[in-house]
Order: structure tokens, then C-alpha cells, then sequence
């Protein structure tokens, strides 16, 4: 077999230059469009100074043409935009789509958390991206594939183990700037940011339904405390979980699943740059378990989930391009 | 009246340091003694070169001789020091001790966490000085005075509405750096805790029997996560708090405490260098309350109490030399 | 004498609310007005929550009525709009001007390196507020002074001792996150600006012709690479300077500037918060002094100054109400 | 041919770690032994927790052993330990020494920075490992290599293409935290370290012979000014150089240096985690050429061009296992 044609669509956030450079480091893949509206054919060191050394090159070429030169096209656009990019490839090539347009199954919820959505009847053709918890079956046989939110991620690594058994989950998890996206606001203003935490969107982020509609729980039993943390890259997560059954052994759940770790001590800096979902597991008082989990929200979060089902996708081994690839440590 | 003079035992260590830069922003407050054993007469700047401006020296004069020449004596040493200056001095001078020593009023209690007690009778003798859960009164009276311990002091503000109706109270709680006091270890390795979030001493830590003695609940209802954060100053506190009764208007219960701010949002990079602890109360789902709460460590946390409890011992305002100096901010 | 009835024009900024900061802490000084156009009587603790404590309101009060109403104004202005007040303020009220509007004496530089000034003819009246290197009496007679830039100010710091005789000088100065100001712009997002260094407007940038007005040399023999480093505080400068004489003692220079500390090692950390510059000299190679500066861009290179200066223009102690705020240490 | 077999002695240091990083990311690289003193037999995941998906085990099988396992054999120790080891395998294996010990030529000069040199007939058989500058033949024949130090391989590099005109270099490095190794010190600690900047060992520092050696200058035309910054990875370097002849084109010097990027605006956060010499070249006044460069300490600075050495000693492209690998960004 040759290698795989990829392409990202919206190449310039901060999703898309994370996921090109694994990309880079992939054996099977090479690189077919890299594309952005707002850069009609430009040197891709010119946008960023940090990928100067390679040859490649930032077009605004059609999506209908990029799927005729792809074998797999990833978006990493925002949501709405990535909707009719997407409703215009699917059936045509394989997608995996980042945005969160097609991460939940049912339209009036993506209403009451985003918008209307435009292809509402295009929802139950995207398998959910999550090989932990989903069948890597069905990744594997997916024409186009919705990669999860890095927050609802690793909620649901947290929650998975229980699945069935949850009274109450508590959670609070706290982000890396990275996860705002590379447009400046107030809050990843540097002076205030460098030495702040603070929690926004209590119990209405958008990650919400993400987390229930996978995690087996209903938005009546949970707490979600999302918060801003003073670093580039992660997100760590607390879980206060309540159990209405035995615990069992949590890290069972895991046990075929080569980027999860189950660490005696989890740690933000353990995880950097690198695919791995760290968790442990704990009995606290009051029945609760004591879940804590660190991801690298543009990884795990985000393109190396993606490259993840690419590879379950063309029948390569899951961990391809991406189990070589250490955290940055220190 | 005179200016009050106040001096500290143990000026080295970043609580003493912080001390003394509160004392002199206090008009009423004049330094006798800044003593360190390890500093036979020192001028401060040479061990402290951004105090190289005071005419200041750090001199290793003995406890009874500086409790002669002053009106209050700050014990700014490590626990187990602290009890053999405060056994010597009580009753002699008035003394506000900033180790955990005379925290806990039980002996059994200050073993199992720390070491046998040498002086289990003079437990009794000091007061609690959190003046916003204690009487005013009875720190006023106070000849000698427990200063809170910083995760404690928080985590009590946040449960300390809800005295006597707690079902169970989850706490996650991050520190900064300077916690760990100047003394450089694994866990404040720069290279790692620059972008790292990890927890430690999970349900073990020291200030669980402080929180559990003054917060009204016991060890079998408390989860305490205390974990290390990516700065240098501040504690940033979320506690899912499970009442069993009704949580009422939690703000109520610091009407008239100058320090506390009921906030909106509560962020750290608010109450930097500053005597304020901001708290929110929300109603979360599952009958939590969620409860936010941001303290610096080394102020409110630390030498700002103490000098809050000092205001009260002497008759001040309780307010006198700390409510005009504002967080540092950015 | 009553206290001075200080006021601020522009309030909302971070020159602004830490000139609040400073003013607070100082015992001779009293709030007459906090203004800007965009809050129209509003709570301070509104706009700025770490603020919440205090009883301050923010209005939109008119220049003339604020002046009527105060001994001093400071203007805490970006510049163009700073000098618009300033035309209509002077001579009617003591006036410290923190923009850039009125640091160079001649027109056709301002114009070269801003714009067109409208009033020309006021850049006379304005007394450059910088004491150490300018006569204390000079200020002190000022009605309307001109407070330093922040990297003007510590660069002529390390050039002063050498003025007349300087061949050369080559200046590299780190500045921190801060001296961007509250706006949102690409070199203070976080995710980058968290771990990057970068220098930006190389030999161009607008403090250069005020650091060759007041530091005694000309374009010609300096280099000035400003660049931004990865903290919120502070100017780090190290000048490589060419002498044409002999180098004396640098340090006299300063024996009689209380905020000027002689330190065998500058550091960044050892004087953030605080009003102190802190300068080393030492004989490099090649007949280089090689000169190092510390100061916060906010307080030395701001507020702190303006403080002093007004000190000097009321006849107080140059040190009032700063020399006893130290460091924020650690 | 079949896979280079590596191993690493000294694994446990931050520099062994990294290499170790680079060296999974090669696809013709198998690792053969890691060892450390310290740790007879253990899963690496025990010792550094991010490695715990690896199945490679730490051992302390004697150098000897490792040779004859090994085609090539990387010394991550000390300086002083390293040329024990070097002295032992010299000649039976392929050597690349990232220590100090090899990287001087003269024996008298080692005694002068560091101590007396064991092996000193043994420093003329270390190729100096930089193929920038080095020619690449020499380096490809060389039996053992001696790494450069990280901020003398960016001195290097900013002054290379000046060599024979040098008439001064004026030299302010700022390095991350990571370039002080794992170990704890007061220069590490996180208080104040995360926002600190701070020289030492001015014009001593024991990179200065190296850049001596290597850059074509003397001693009494250099200041070398190394400082640290508040961040973990990298160094970002400035050189003021005075030169005795004409300029040229600067970055014609690295026109076939896969490596090195001649870049517009030099920042740091554009090189972390990869192998790539980000500099900049510019016309200041008095003469000077402004000279920029950023690298990560310990790739470029370390671990990287190890491998670049390796790859040229074995045949390969300079550029295997390394150029694919873009920079942590953001």
C-alpha cells in the first residue's frame, strides 16, 4: 500500500498545526493539501515561522478537489464552517472532523448548546472518535468520523469504568491556554493569565452533552467546573464520582488501550506533546472514587485522537505515528 | 499609645519575609527584633538582597530577650521549633505563632499528624486565629494565638457556612510554589513545576485535622485533594459541598469581615499580595453547593492573618495596615 | 497641611489602577477623582474585581472639574489623548503626565517618532520626571512634569554615571507581559507569549529618542533591542557600554537616590511591586562597562515615579509613601 | 544494514532522557542498553513516570558490556565521571560524549574551567561535534565525538560567520531552567525562578573556552553574559559583534544546514522540542551586527545534535530522525 494522502482543512489554528505536525512524524502518511481561506497559496513558514523548514504550502484549494487528492481529510475548522464542509465531502472520502458538529446524535441538543443545525439527517452518519470507549470496530468501518472535545474527552475516560454505576459526578478540570485557540482575548491575556485560575461556563460548557451523551450519565448528576489554568498545554481533571454499584477495578477498562496509562500519581507535566490519557483511581470517603486525568488537549484532545482513528480507519495499528512520540519532558 | 513593637523569630523563611513586608506598610508597628539562629547579625540585605534598601539586621538574639524588648512576637518557624520558643514565652509576651504547633487542641490528633507533643498542656492556651469563624473577642482577649494554616484557613471559609448541615465535602485545591517554603526540592524543581498540576498527601495531609476541628465536619465526610500548581503565590480552592440541610444565603456569614469578598468569578491573579480571600457559593446539581475560594498563601494564608490577629489583640481596627494595600494586579 | 487630593484621568488601564495601588498605600494622599470616558460612574470593583473592597466609583467627570477638584492630576492616558488634557490642564493644577507626550522636548522627533503634536509649544513647560538624573529642585518647582518611559528610564539608569563619555552603548532589555497594556494583542497571548522571548522594533522603538535626549548620547552610538520575555512584570536590562574615558565609580553616581540599590547581581525577582531600581557595574572586556537594570515597568517605570515626582512637587520626603512598600518576594 | 543499535550510559539526567526521546522517533535506531549507577534494573516508567507505556528497562550493566551490545554509545554523565568511561571504550565502540570532558582540545585549559584533565592525550581524539561549523567529513570518520555545550553551540553559531574579523563580541545568553539538570538548587526554585531573570558567572562561565576555541576569537575580545530565565526550554541568545573587516553575507554561512533557519524575527517558542538553530543577522549602529539565535538546550543544545552526529557517523542523511520533528508549538 502507498501512503495515505491526508489533508487538513483549516490549517492555520492551532488544532490543525498541532495535527500536521504529527502528521510529519507519521511513517504511512503524506501530506496532500493544507488549506485556509485566508492564505491563497502561501509558503507555510511565511504563516508560521516555526514550520520554516519545510517545503509545504498553504492553499485555498476547494474542498472537492482536496477530497480528490486525499485518501483521508481532516477539519480542523470551527464549528458551523466545518458542517458544510463536511456535509459536501461525506460518502466522497474519509473524514475526521474536529469541530464538534457531529460529536453529538441528536439536533436540538447541538441547538440548545450551539446553533440549528444545517445537516441535521448528517448526525447519525458520524461514528463518535473515542476508540476507548467505542468500539474500535466501528471507528475502523466509519466513512467519516467526529473527534471528540478535549474537556469531554477526558471527562468520559474519568466516567467510562463506572458506566451504569454514576450517582453523581463532580468534576473540575483545568485547561491550558492552547485550548482557546491562537486569537488573543481577555482571557489569555499574558499579564493576568501567567499567574491566574479561574472557572467560566459552571455547569453550561459546551462539552456538556458530549460528556453525557457518551459518559451514561444524565446532566442532572453532573457538575462540570471548567477552568482556566496558567500553562500552555493540558488539561488536568478532578472527578469526585458517587457510585450507585461497586467500584470494581477501574483500570480494567483500560487494559487493551496503548495511550492509556493508569499512574499511581497523575501529572500535567507526564503528558506533554504526546498522545497519552494519564488517569488514576482512588477510594475517597463518602463512596466516592477520587478519578484524576491529564491530557494534552491538542493531542489526545484533539489531532492525536484524530490520527488515532485514521489509523483504526485504514487498518493500521492504532498506535501508529503516535506511541514513538514521548511527552516533552521536562 | 506607642507604636506597637513586633518581632519575628525565624525572619528567614518566606513566611517570616512576607511578615515583615506587611509590618512595614503598618503605621502603628515599629521591628524590634528579626532573629534567625542561623544569622548572628546580619544586615537583611545580605541575606535578602531585594531588602538591601532597610537599615534592618537579622541578629540571633535570644527568644527571652526579644520578648523583653517587644509587644508581640511572631513565631515564623518550623513546626516543633515553634513549641519550644512558644513554651518559653507564653504568658511572658504576646505571641502569634505561624506554625501548625497550637492548631489542633488535641494532642492525640497533633501526634498521629505530626510527632508526640512536648507541651500537650498549653494546646489549651492558644486561640484559633481565623478571626472570620472564631469570636473577635476571644482573639482579642488572646494572649497567645494559633495562626491557620493556608489550605486550612481556605477550606474553612468555604465550609464555614454551612457549619452543622455538611453531608460531605470534596475539596480540590491548588497551591503555588512558595508553599513548599525556600528550601528547593523535587516538587519545586523549575523545569517540571512550570507547567505541571499534581496532587500529593491526598485525604493525608497535614492540615485535614485543622480543617475537620474548625470546619464542623469529621474525617469520614472530607476528601481533600491538595495539589501543586504552575505558580508562585495563591490558593485557588473548589469544594463540592453536599448539605443535609438547606445552604441558605452562604454570603451571609462574612457580612462583616473586611477580607472576605463574595465575588461573581473568583480568580487568583485577584487577591495576589493582599490580606483578601474572594469566595463564590453556586448551586450546582445533586444538591452540591459548588464553592470557590482564592487566598495568597503567604498573606491571608500566613503573615497577613497574623497581622489581622495582631490588629485585634492590640485594640486596632482589624482592618489597620492591610486593607489599603491592594492585590498586585496584573 | 491636609492631605493632596490626587486624581487619576484614565483609570481603567494598567498604568492607571497600579498608580491607584501605590496611591492607597500612601498616608499624605487622599482620592479626589478616578475617571474615564468609557465608565460613566460605575464601582470601581465592577470594572476591576480585585478592587472590589474599596468604595471608589469611576466617573466620566470632566478634566476641568476633576482639576478644580484636586492638587494634583495624573494622566494615565495613551498618548495623543494625553495631550489634549494636558492643554487644557496646565497651569490650572499640578500635572504628571504618564504617556510619552511631553518627554521630548522638540517637536520635529515627537513627530518623527508618534505623530504631528498639536501643542508644540508646551513641550517646554514640562519638566522630564525622572530625579535621579534630573535636579530634585527642577521638579520640585514643576507644575506639569513628564513621567519617563519605562525602558527610557532604566536605560538612562545604567548610562547616566557615564554621561559625556560614552562611545557606544548597546542595550538589550527584556520587558514583561504588562508593558503591553491591557489589550488583547498577538505578543500577549498567552499560549506563546507563556515561554517565548522575542524583540520587536529594533532600533526603532519610541523610547530611543528619549533615552538620547536625557541619557546624553546620540542615535548613532546606540543599539536598543527591546524584547518581550515571558513574565508580567518587570525590565531586565543588560547595556554594554563603550566608554571614550575613564569609567569612575559608577555607583556614586547614585549615593544619595533612595530607590537606586548598588546590587552585586540584578534580578528581576528583587524588585517587582516595588519603586526600586536595582543597578550593577562591572569591567567587561574590550573597555565595556557591563551595566544590568532592574525595575518594575509598572511602579519605577510608572506609577512609582509619578509618585516620587509628586512628592517632590509637594515638598514631601522623595521616599513617602514608597520606600516601605518592598519587593513581592518570592 | 540493520538498526544502529543505541544505548545511552547515564540515562537518568535530563539530558540522557531527552536523547532518549529522539532516539524513538528514528527509524533506524534500536535501543540497546540504558544505564544509570543508580538503578540496577528497573522499568523506566518507575524512574520517570511520562516513559511508563515504554518497555525498556534501566540497567547498570558496566560500560564494557554496553560497548559490545552497542554500534554506538552515548555518554549522558557528568564531567570528570564521563572521561572514565570515554578512556575505558575509546576505540572499541563508536563514542558521542555529551560531557564537557572532550570538548577542549588543550588540557590546560580543561585544568583552568574544570580540573585536572585524567585523560589528556585523549583530547585530540575527539572530533568537536558541531557540523555547522566542523567540517561534516571529519565528523563522519570520527570514532568518538564530543557533543558541544549548548549556550557555546549558539555562540558559535552567531559568531561562525564572522571568524577572522571578530574584533569584539559582546554575548547576553538566557537559558531555561532545564539547561541546570534534575537536581534542585536555589537557582531552580520555582518562587522565584518563574519570574526571575539573573546572571552569573559573567565572563567565567566554563562554556567560554569552547566558544573561544571554536569561534575564532580570544578571550579579551568576548563577553559572555549567561543568564536565566524564567522558563524551562531553550536559549535565547544576542550578540553585539564589533568587527574588524566587512560584514558579508552572514547567512550565506549556512546555506547547506538543514538545521539552521535564517529567520526574519528569532523567538524562542519557535525552536522548543526540535533540532532546529533558529538566528537572525542585522546592520546596528557603531558598527555592530546585531546577531540573534534561539535553541532548545536540549536538542540542538544536546540530545539532537548527538543524533545529527550520529546520523553523519554512520552514513545516514544528517537530517534522519530529526528534521520531521517540528517544534512544540504552541
Amino acid at each position: 500500500m502507498g501512503k495515505i494522502r491526508a489533508s487538513i482543512i483549516g490549517i492555520t489554528g492551532y488544532t490543525g498545526i498541532d495535527l500536521l505536525r504529527l502528521l510529519l512524524l507519521h511513517a504511512d502518511v503524506e501530506i496532500a493539501y493544507l488549506t485556509s481561506r485566508q492564505h491563497p497559496r502561501e509558503k507555510i513558514g511565511n504563516v508560521y515561522p516555526h514550520l520554516a523548514h519545510l517545503p509545504l504550502e498553504i492553499t485555498d484549494t476547494a474542498p472537492a478537489e482536496v477530497a480528490k487528492g486525499s485518501d483521508v481529510v481532516f477539519l480542523a475548522l470551527p464549528h458551523k464552517t466545518a458542517q458544510e464542509v463536511a456535509a459536501e465531502l461525506h460518502g466522497r472520502v474519509k473524514i475526521i472532523d474536529l469541530s464538534a458538529d457531529f460529536r453529538l446524535d441528536d439536533a436540538s441538543t447541538y441547538a440548545a448548546y450551539y446553533e440549528e443545525h444545517k445537516y441535521p439527517n448528517l448526525l447519525k452518519e458520524f461514528v463518535y472518535g473515542l476508540p476507548e470507549t467505542v468500539g474500535r470496530d466501528k471507528i475502523a468501518k466509519a466513512q467519516s468520523v467526529a473527534n471528540p472535545g478535549c474537556f469531554a474527552l477526558v471527562s468520559q475516560l474519568l466516567l467510562y469504568p463506572f458506566k451504569g454505576k454514576i450517582a453523581q459526578a463532580d468534576i473540575f478540570a483545568v485547561t491550558g491556554s492552547s485550548g482557546a485557540g491562537k486569537t488573543p482575548v481577555d482571557g489569555t491575556h499574558h499579564p493576568v493569565r501567567n499567574h491566574n485560575m479561574k472557572s467560566y461556563n459552571i455547569n453550561k460548557h459546551r462539552h456538556i452533552p458530549e460528556i453525557i451523551r457518551a459518559g451514561g450519565i444524565d446532566a442532572a448528576k453532573l457538575n462540570f467546573v471548567p477552568t482556566s489554568g496558567p500553562f500552555t498545554r493540558g488539561i488536568f481533571a478532578q472527578a469526585f464520582i458517587t457510585l450507585s454499584g461497586e467500584a470494581g477495578d477501574a483500570s480494567a477498562a483500560y487494559k487493551d488501550c496503548p495511550f492509556v496509562r493508569i499512574q499511581k500519581n497523575v501529572e500535567l507535566a507526564g503528558i506533554v506533546g504526546s498522545n497519552f490519557a494519564d488517569l488514576s483511581f482512588e477510594t475517597g470517603t463518602g463512596g466516592r472514587v477520587l478519578a484524576q486525568g491529564a491530557i494534552d488537549n491538542l493531542v489526545k484532545g484533539a489531532g492525536g485522537s484524530a490520527v488515532q482513528n485514521m489509523n483504526l480507519m485504514f487498518g493500521l495499528a492504532e498506535t501508529a505515528g503516535l506511541f514513538n512520540l514521548a511527552p516533552l519532558y521536562p
